[in-house]
């Protein structure tokens, strides 16, 4: 009837893994010069279909184990107060292309990042104005969107626990950018999850349920997990792992992008560093295995990527680059990563080979 | 040193064409509800680097073969007499990785199209201005976007006809769907050629040089072209040729993208069709192998797509949907595309598998 997603593989890319990169998109890596992506260069994964929304019979649908349930208009939740962060998002598998065997699904390579300006209102009054019961463990957030996953037709959902939600900075938003969100990016209304990985902050937001029992529907317990066998529940994912990546320098080759770079100047290496978990702390550059410590910028926000720098006396002849971030928590990108079944959290270092001629 | 790009391959895809394929960007097929596609959902294709231009330093220099040569700022150009377009853009390559043997650049299946809303001002008047020499046999148009192909370095360049270029609807533009380019799409300004394949409409224009020569670099004469072999030159790609799309029906599976439609009631099946050599003068719409004429509605604007619908009455089991569309030069789309070697203009009807439940 139709291929399923199969064990990791060391065989060629799929028809269906290019269906997943003609449909989705990375951010191009030079729009790291950017401290704001431009909506659209900022990284798209869309599950199932881009749903059509029409935003004048849409409502937010709140209940559950609340005391006092509502329903919600795009105009009701922007007239609440507002506020606007800069927010570094990632996917969970970035970077999953890049395992051995390879897990099968959209095959990213470095590129599933952006940062966007996000304009909404923090989730927490509201869930505190629906009164939460006392044996409320959880918020269960719906999408829009609607497809099969192995076998299993659902609405995209994903849950947070109650104490996550009660971070300020947890948002309804309704605008990117400052103009009001284009379909691709959840209109009319999504969450904004800052610090975790893409997947929790659900698009096309249409109800946001408080459960008494810890969800465990397929987006929560059958994917984003760091397991090594398709038996195993294995652990969820959650917060971004602290990765670096570089504007790749000089000119690219088109077909192999490959770089080629004038020699007899100091070129100016520049990239962006950003974790979930804490502040960055250290950013390295290797040139040809060797590491320095490049020169921090500042954050573009609080949960916000930061801009680095190096200068490169790039000298003729085949090089190879690259960056590595440490973050507060100690944690730092590792070389090579350590293998899981569902190529989740891949912050392995970016490295680009580079030609000085 | 790096990959080059080989002859087309039955091989399985390569790192390259995946890199390609995780920068650039197609439109989500079900994108095709919008009558004007969303900046952030319409195709793109990035030959070299998205380069970063500053508006208030940049300068369109017009010159070559004519009386009066003379640069212009974007406030110049945004004071000229602006106009308005809807424009139907589609990548030349758009279809390249279904072909057999397979053609070595970015792997589009079926999505390098979007139908934006373009503002800018007509060319010709400019050229008019300029007073181009009686020996001026075309405009040569050059982006600051600058890299390698073949390892041939160069800024990218297409030229067009004098004839060409006097087309009203050749504009100078500097907005889409109502707001500045964004940087992907050009910024700060572009040439737009409605009715030609997107290679056409250099992004990132820096400057407009009437030649007594026809031009013959490498993105005129190495690439966009119809032939059989490498060593051929082939004739050149220029007008779209025509294709219909639809928005693929039911609910997909998030690997496969196989589709899933609810038995028991008629299935409306909307499209978008266009060519850039005439008007569309039909849609079919084949189910199981057997066409049917499709109902054709209105189009978006004389360069635009035009919608039709066909109304499904889906039995239960499995199916395969095909649309083709005919323009008013009697060109229809092939079933089976006949080949060449960059594949170019592969306009074969788009087939979708569903399974009725």
């Amino acid at each position: 009837m139709y291929t399923k997603a199969s064990d990791p593989t060391d065989g060629p890319l799929t028809l269906e893994e290019l269906q997943l990169a003609t449909r989705n998109r990375g951010m191009p890596l030079e729009a790291m010069r950017y401290d704001i992506t431009p909506v659209g260069m900022h990284y798209l994964l869309t599950h199932f279909d881009v749903p059509f929304v029409d935003a004048d019979s849409w409502r937010l649908q709140v209940g559950g184990a609340v005391a006092r349930p509502f329903e919600l208009s795009l105009d009701d939740i922007s007239a609440m107060p507002a506020q606007t962060l800069a927010v570094t998002m990632e996917c969970a598998g970035n970077g999953r292309a890049r395992l051995r065997p390879r897990p099968l699904s959209n095959p990213w390579l470095y590129e599933a990042i952006g940062n966007a300006e996000w304009t909404g209102t923090s989730l927490w009054p509201l869930l505190d104005r629906a009164g939460l019961n006392d044996d409320a463990v959880e918020l269960l957030f719906t999408g829009a969107d609607r497809g099969l996953q192995k076998e299993v037709e659902h609405n995209y959902q994903r849950s947070l626990t109650v104490e996550e939600v009660k971070r300020p900075e947890v948002m309804l938003v309704y605008a990117m950018n400052g103009r009001p969100l284009e379909p691709q990016n959840g209109f009319p209304l999504r969450l904004l999850v800052p610090g975790w990985y893409g997947m929790t902050s659900v698009k096309w937001l249409q109800g946001i349920e408080a459960v008494t029992q810890p969800f465990t529907g397929y987006q929560q317990h059958n994917t984003y997990r760091f397991k090594q066998s398709a038996d195993e529940l294995g652990e969820p994912v959650q917060r971004i792992r602290p990765r670096a990546l570089m504007v790749p320098p000089g000119v690219p080759d088109y077909f192999s992008r490959h770089r080629m770079v004038d020699a007899g100047r100091v070129e100016l290496i520049q990239g962006r560093a950003w974790s979930g978990q804490g502040e960055i702390t250290k950013v390295e550059v290797g040139v040809d295995g060797s590491w320095s410590e490049a020169t921090l910028g500042d954050s573009v926000g609080p949960f916000a990527w930061r801009s680095w720098s190096f200068a490169w006396e790039a000298k003729p002849g085949e090089h190879t680059l690259s960056c590595r971030a440490t973050d507060s928590t100690g944690a730092a990108q590792p070389i090579d990563q350590p293998w899981n079944y569902q190529g989740m959290g891949n912050n392995s270092v970016q490295t680009v080979a580079v030609t000085v001629r």
